[in-house]
């Protein structure tokens, strides 16, 4: 869904908090007032970056192949802290056993662990390999047909790749670290995805909250078994395309072909359990307004208002609109959330400096938390200066290395992109402190349009705004993370420096592990083929809004262009509705009930099977709920990362097998009465 | 499983209720001290006879669709005790709510509801239509080509059929009823079906008990909604035979071939959830020696043993070993069981004349509970006169009717049969009362034999033999059924006539129902070809049974007789192991896991699937045993009946589909991966 991964679910993730966090809030750090406080060099342990490293692998195959398949990616914050406190508790208890244990297994190891987890799975997110990166390849530039010349093309390869993501990657971790302060100390900021981590790391190393956390871990274990399994299970069906569960005609073969079936991904259906309601909601009346009426009716146009010669996957035909209109209604969102967060944070911080006696108060806190938390967040300083220099420095690097990568960028461009990246980087850390809704990709989106329409068509406009997206999106995205961050090691009482080395050291993982996992996909599958298992739609998007930029709207087909802007408009309106809803109406809250634009927008071009899975999830989550409100809330999460983290691993040896050219012995096919008769005659004659 | 269905599963049926027993043993009737019984007429209202009649159309379809798939029959009472309780419940609490309730649902009334319904499905099963009568029809008879002649074929037609059962199916009634003060007073004979039902409405209505078969009644319906529901969905997959999830080649391919698959069938999961543990794996463990080991062995021999040229279906070729060796396994079984349940009536009868003082001393008992018992069950008499006189009458009318339907019986055949009959009866009575098995099947068996080479091939000894099976098991049967029920009734405070009332009644509703369905589901399938999805198993069984007694062994293929006889000693063998280790190993109670030879039998024709089946009900159960041991016992029985309910009742829908010729829309179907590539370019040409 075209945020980052980590902040992705955060109203979900934080609904679940709120409570472990409504329970514990009394008396966090006094329970805690007689385990002492790591140096920040002791929080940062081996054991701690082999365990990052190990997750981070498994992490980038998740986030990978969600990337590929749909681009829906939940939160899996839930699922790096239960799993890092899993094996290092592991590790320790068999330690300790045989009285080796010289450490214990303190919560600011965990959220070292966490953090640079979620740092390389970040990066598998904002690195592109699903969206501007494989947007500049031949085979997306070939459904694009407009712009499928040499210089608008690159060839996709492991080594420039990982290249770039070094050198773009780490720009933004300096962009943001002497605010800090700030935007934790002064501002208050919530962030409420890493106060739901921290909550649920200190829950993990008091007493009780380490029998929960066994429990959770051992649900979201059985739940990984089942999910592995049944997707093994599942392979043995699907010798060919069109076979196996994923093809289940479940509402019948015509509902099928217009992309309504549930597919038995329990990948899908753990994600559905994360996400909020109205987020799997948004997705279904998306996929129902697009594949239920729209495309069926503009179908009936065909050879009028586009050409009945085309391919099926050319934008000049249905694909265009599918295309058009999910980008129009996902730059519509864009523009109003970043619009909107930009008069937020200037609105915000103009009440800061009128009221200036809130800056002060924040630092003579009176409760005990709030005083250990301030004095260890205050301990390890980076100093401003450091700051600034590795921005300079990795910025001039930067400047010199992207225009070698990319011929199409000059280095001029990559110096406009870095002059303003700094403002956009505290924006969206701002941004997502108040509403936890990280907007990364949007930046990226629109710096897509500068970028290609300054460079022009001819001077291969579609790559250079492809790349430019690449080194806005990494800064301004890393820079909410770190935020995001310190904020989890403000509350369990991490260091700001162990917080930053180990976002460097995961986003150090991400930039190798990332290029390497996708390549793994690539060579495997037939990965942006809109039929296939991996459609990849983010791929096509992206060059859409390339060409966009580059071309103007004038080669879209028939009529493309007042539908797009008509969503396009939709996608502020509704927005707006909810603000005004948001204000108005606090007494029913009707505001939770208005549809997000985004998550409409990305069935127009997928199809509604992988909501119908999501929704799925969301009835198992809403039935458990009205079962068993605190179990549900306590082991939810766990059991939705066990299915996703279980069918996501069996895509290791599922697509080793594709290399290897095993084929299913099986195939599970679906035929219609008729048809099914006429296959028996032929096999029986 | 050729048992009487009501008395099927008793030991399980037992296990379960040994613990309602445990905690309730000390004070049942106290809790009922306050509470008026009924006076015999007004046990049985008009109320409970339309709830019976209800009930009993949904336990025929269920039994006559078990008997066409699979013969094997689990215990239903627990489902009928629940579901009258659950209507009668239902429709007092709505009249009390208005005022209009007259009479309280009483539990005498419960124990009518439940004898009528048993009473009824037990006609279904000893009505011999998936067995005797099926096999004198045309279409089984040219399976087994030999004795397929004019006068050893009857065709089937309800109206004979119906004539029949109400001709022989009321003189068991008669046959026992004299002797019921002795064996529940005097032998106090345990009949632990019996024990266990009068223990589960005895705990419905005490006020406790009533909450808990409220929730169990909540659980019954959840999983027969899911059943009834996930058999809609199947039946849309299945256009033809081989598609569908029935024919889902769970484990591969070659394994489907081989008859090992997972059918998906709910009901046959439920089955093996009611079913004890050791059914079940005999059940698994009679296909793996037979589909896994024997029949492969033999089809490699295919041209030298048999002829290669014979259908598949020929009880010349393999069809045959199948069917001979089974019918030799069941027999020894069969013999081994008659003749130690002789034995242990004679012994038993013996010791009880040895000790004089024991007949009395039941009699004056010191109980409160017994006291109660013993006064109801005598108030109302039965005069042993109206007994003798209504079993001459009825077999005068049998002696005149049925060789008027069969007329390859005469009516000095019929008059041995119900000379024997009575003592016959009397045996399995008391038996059953012993062990909790019926053997009525097994008598049967042996009439078959009998009346089938004194009547001979020619004067149509195949159809004498099946007719006299029908007069034999009715008589045997009914007699058991009925001395269960009075001893439900002994346990309940029902009276005795109330209870032969309502047997007099539920054998009436059978009679009346069992063709009817039978026949509904007859001509709306395909019964009893081997390969479809009614396989009918007993049909051919039972006609080779009666060509055995007519043509001797001497038709069977090459070496088939060896291995029956082979077959024929294991059973006893087995049986004396089993007797062996119960005496003497009770410290392991190692005789537990001697499996059941009858149960290994029925795989040899069918294959392995419906045992996976029930090995998944049984794994279900084990697990959830494991977690919880309690609840399972309570709501285990609750979720089988439901699952068993409500696949059953979607056949009465699916079989009107059928016979409309309305088709699945949709045909899921397995093709190997090579096969399906030849499928792809045919459908692609």
């Amino acid at each position: 869904m075209e945020r980052n991964p980590s902040k992705q679910m955060a109203g979900n993730e934080s609904d679940y908090t709120s409570e472990i966090e409504g329970r514990e809030r009394v008396m966090v750090e006094d329970a805690f007032r007689n385990t002492e406080v790591p140096s920040w060099k002791n929080q940062i342990t081996v054991r701690a970056i082999v365990t990052s490293f190990i997750l981070s692998i498994v992490f980038n195959f998740i986030v990978c192949k969600l990337n590929l398949t749909t681009g829906v990616i939940p939160s899996l914050n839930v699922a790096a802290g239960l799993l890092g406190f899993a094996i290092l508790k592991g590790y320790t208890s068999i330690l300790s056993q045989f009285g080796l244990m010289k450490l214990p297994f303190t919560r600011q190891e965990n959220t070292v662990i966490q953090t640079c987890v979620v740092a390389s799975s970040g990066i598998a997110f904002s690195s592109g390999t699903a969206s501007y990166l494989l947007g500049m390849s031949g085979k997306i530039a070939a459904q694009a047909e407009e712009g499928n010349i040499p210089i608008n093309i690159k060839k996709l390869s492991v080594g420039w790749m990982m290249g770039f993501l070094f050198v773009v990657s780490f720009v933004g971790l300096f962009s943001i670290v002497p605010l800090r302060k700030m935007m934790i100390l002064k501002y208050k900021l919530t962030y409420p995805s890493g106060t739901a981590t921290a909550y649920l790391i200190n829950s993990f190393h008091t007493p009780k909250g380490a029998k929960l956390a066994k429990r959770q871990v051992a649900v979201l274990f059985k739940s990984f078994c089942f999910s592995f399994s049944f997707a093994l299970f599942q392979w043995f069906f699907a010798a060919a395309d069109g076979c196996g569960f994923a093809s289940f005609p479940t509402f019948g073969l015509q509902a099928y072909e217009k992309r309504f079936y549930f597919d038995f991904s329990s990948t899908y259906v753990g994600v559905g359990m994360i996400c909020p309601f109205m987020v799997n909601i948004s997705l279904l009346l998306g996929a129902i307004i697009s594949w239920g009426v729209m495309w069926p009716l503009i179908e009936a146009r065909k050879g009028d208002w586009y050409s009945a010669s085309l391919s099926a996957t050319s934008l000049h035909g249905i694909q265009g609109y599918r295309v058009f209109t999910a980008i129009a209604m996902m730059l519509g969102d864009g523009l109003y959330h970043v619009f909107f967060m930009l008069f937020q944070t200037f609105y915000s911080l103009a009440q800061q400096k009128l009221s200036h006696d809130s800056g002060d108060s924040s630092l003579d806190a009176t409760d005990y938390d709030a005083k250990r938390r301030i004095e260890h967040f205050t301990k390890d300083q980076i100093p401003n200066w450091v700051a600034m220099l590795g921005y300079g420095i990795l910025a001039v690097i930067s400047i010199i290395a992207v225009p070698l990568i990319f011929h199409q960028l000059k280095w001029y461009h990559v110096l406009v992109a870095y002059a303003i990246a700094p403002v956009l980087a505290f924006c969206n850390a701002y941004g997502c402190g108040l509403t936890d809704w990280s907007l990364a990709s949007n930046y990226g989106k629109f710096s897509i349009i500068i970028f290609s329409s300054w460079v022009g068509l001819d001077n291969g406009g579609v790559i250079a705004g492809l790349a430019s997206c690449g080194v806005m999106m990494s800064i301004v995205s890393t820079a909410s993370d770190l935020m995001q961050d310190f904020k989890t090691g403000y509350l369990t009482l991490a260091s700001p420096r162990s917080m930053f080395f180990s976002q460097v050291c995961g986003t150090a993982m991400g930039c190798f592990l990332s290029p390497l996992v996708f390549w793994f996909f690539f060579k495997a599958y037939n990965v942006g083929d809109p039929e296939g298992s991996y459609p990849a739609p983010y791929g096509l998007m992206y060059r859409g809004i390339a060409l966009l930029g580059v071309e103007g709207v004038s080669s879209l087909p028939r009529n493309c262009l007042t539908l797009a802007i008509c969503f396009f408009v939709a996608a502020i309106v509704i927005n707006i509705i909810r603000e005004f809803l948001q204000k108005v109406d606090t007494r029913y809250r009707t505001y939770r009930f208005i549809p997000s634009p985004m998550c409409m927008a990305i069935p127009f071009y997928l199809g509604a099977y992988f909501a119908i899975d999501m929704c799925v999830g969301s009835l198992i989550l809403f039935l458990w709920q009205r079962r068993n409100k605190i179990k549900a809330s306590e082991f939810a999460p766990a059991v939705a990362s066990g299915l996703i983290c279980g069918e996501s691993l069996w895509s290791v040896p599922a697509a080793i097998l594709a290399l290897a050219g095993v084929k299913a012995p099986l195939c599970m096919k679906f035929l219609s009465s008729s048809t099914n008769s006429k296959v028996d005659a032929f096999l029986g004659a």
